[in-house]
């Protein structure tokens, strides 16, 4: 574990993936990446990093492994199905950002140990303005030694980087919560705002006052005035909702802990999804809302 | 309406009371103010204004009549019952500053009206530093004429007055609004900082983490800290907003708007309440979420 990490693998070059594995180029590292997408293993080449053709490819030899995929179902897929884990060398680290249930993130880092590698559970926040300029806040859980070792590559992605518990799966919960206040902030912005709306107080008005109050929220800033409008642009989607709330429940389940507000918001974005509107912009959850009284 | 105004009466010298009274003296304004305790009458006398024993008292005469009163039933019971309309002088204007239902603030004013007396509603947001400060948010709805009779007025109160709408009871729709998000907010950060000490993460760490990121809340910031204490100190009490969330379910209820995360979030303080923390203050709104799934 004392070896300093030079090579590194990179599977998931997508919105957030690519402005990471850059940031690692630029660093100095040696980065070999991976994504079935032709578009993300271009942009990777451009940024100086060296496309591979498959996963196991992309991990072969290397110090460590960055997984930046979709899920829990594409991190196993990756490493167990393709042969990522055994392409890495024996002691290398599975550094896994990508947001997956906290029970899920546990059982993967014991098939990881179980094959004589470690894994750092290690999601991040900020999005990808945040990937961008490596501004990341990174909720890292593994033991102390393990967090160490791939120190230099979490502070090549983040801006903040916090070691929340030494067990995989408890960066998965922190990031979890985080997703739990950020989603339930957006439906309720888009309840308060329905309800100006349908007694005749002009929305523009009351966002006005709420964001200048006690009553303010990231979200409510950020979302709120997208809310206004019929199209927005879309800079976050219903359905990535759909997943993390979903995720929020398993871990929930999994600890067993009601989580009222999360239920009800996740209910709320399917309800959402399921209109057709699950590919709009997360602003749009106050559709449900305008079905839900008549706008 | 085109008489300036410099004689105001005043009722209700609570927490928020005291120092708006205080801050009308201050403006040169003559103010006569009644409260049913002692200490509330001290208050204003000590702050250069005349305290009286009565609530017709206060308005006999004047040109405006301020009620800080704790509810609708109050101000009801002041106007009408204790004869504090009929002796303002005609064509002065109550300004109704208490949070209310939206229902309860348009029927009131259509009383004051078929008595040729004007109503301003206009409720506050800013608690008691914001009444100390005179930088309340005031969200005034009345016919234009009426909310400018009585701009002095509110200036001396607020740092943002908003002309939210022309129909009394529209100001008490915006504060319900502010305070839906308020409530859930609230509700949002107790269910977030359980779940994490449930799973075992650190929830102080949790908390730096959620405050610095797109989960963050005023609410968050603010109570988030007190939800790590066992016996906080009171800012506001739980069954403030038992109370609010109230008034928030009347306002969707009469506008018939479904308000599904605020009837929830008022389940959840009046479980707090019914616990036996109605007086706690409401930060502790965590202990409902100990006592659903184990501390």
């Amino acid at each position: 574990m004392s070896d300093r990490i030079e090579t590194i693998g990179f599977v998931g070059l997508g919105a957030m993936g690519r402005p990471m594995a850059a940031n690692l180029v630029k660093r100095g590292f040696t980065v070999r990446g991976f994504d079935v997408s032709e578009a993300g293993r271009g942009a990777l080449g451009a940024a100086g990093g060296e496309p591979v053709a498959a996963a196991a490819e992309a991990a072969a030899g290397a110090d460590a492994l960055v997984l930046m995929v979709v899920n829990a179902d594409q991190a196993r897929a990756v490493l167990f199905d393709a042969g990522a884990l055994d392409a890495l060398r024996p002691g290398g680290i599975v550094v896994l950002m990508a947001t997956c249930p906290p029970g899920a993130v546990a059982q993967i880092a014991d098939r990881v140990a179980a094959a004589g590698r470690h894994l750092v559970d290690a999601p991040v926040s900020g999005g990808v303005a945040g990937a961008t300029a490596a501004s990341l806040t990174i909720m890292a859980a593994a033991p102390a030694e393990h967090v160490a070792a791939v120190g230099p590559v979490l502070d090549a992605l983040g801006g903040k980087v916090v070691h929340v518990g030494s067990r995989p799966g408890q960066g998965a919960v922190v990031k979890a919560v985080n997703q739990l206040l950020c989603g339930v902030h957006i439906a309720a912005a888009a309840e308060a705002l329905a309800l100006a709306g349908k007694v005749g107080v002009d929305r523009g008005v009351m966002l006005d006052i709420v964001c200048g109050s006690a009553a303010s929220s990231w979200m409510l800033k950020d979302r709120g005035p997208r809310m206004l409008e019929v199209e927005p642009v879309v800079t976050s989607a219903v359905d990535i909702f759909v997943k993390d709330l979903g995720i929020v429940l398993e871990a929930g389940r999994d600890a067993k802990a009601a989580l009222p507000l999360a239920a009800l918001a996740h209910q709320l974005f399917l309800s959402a999804s399921g209109q057709g509107h699950g590919q709009a912009d997360d602003s749009q959850l106050i559709r449900t809302y305008d079905g839900l009284n008549g706008a």
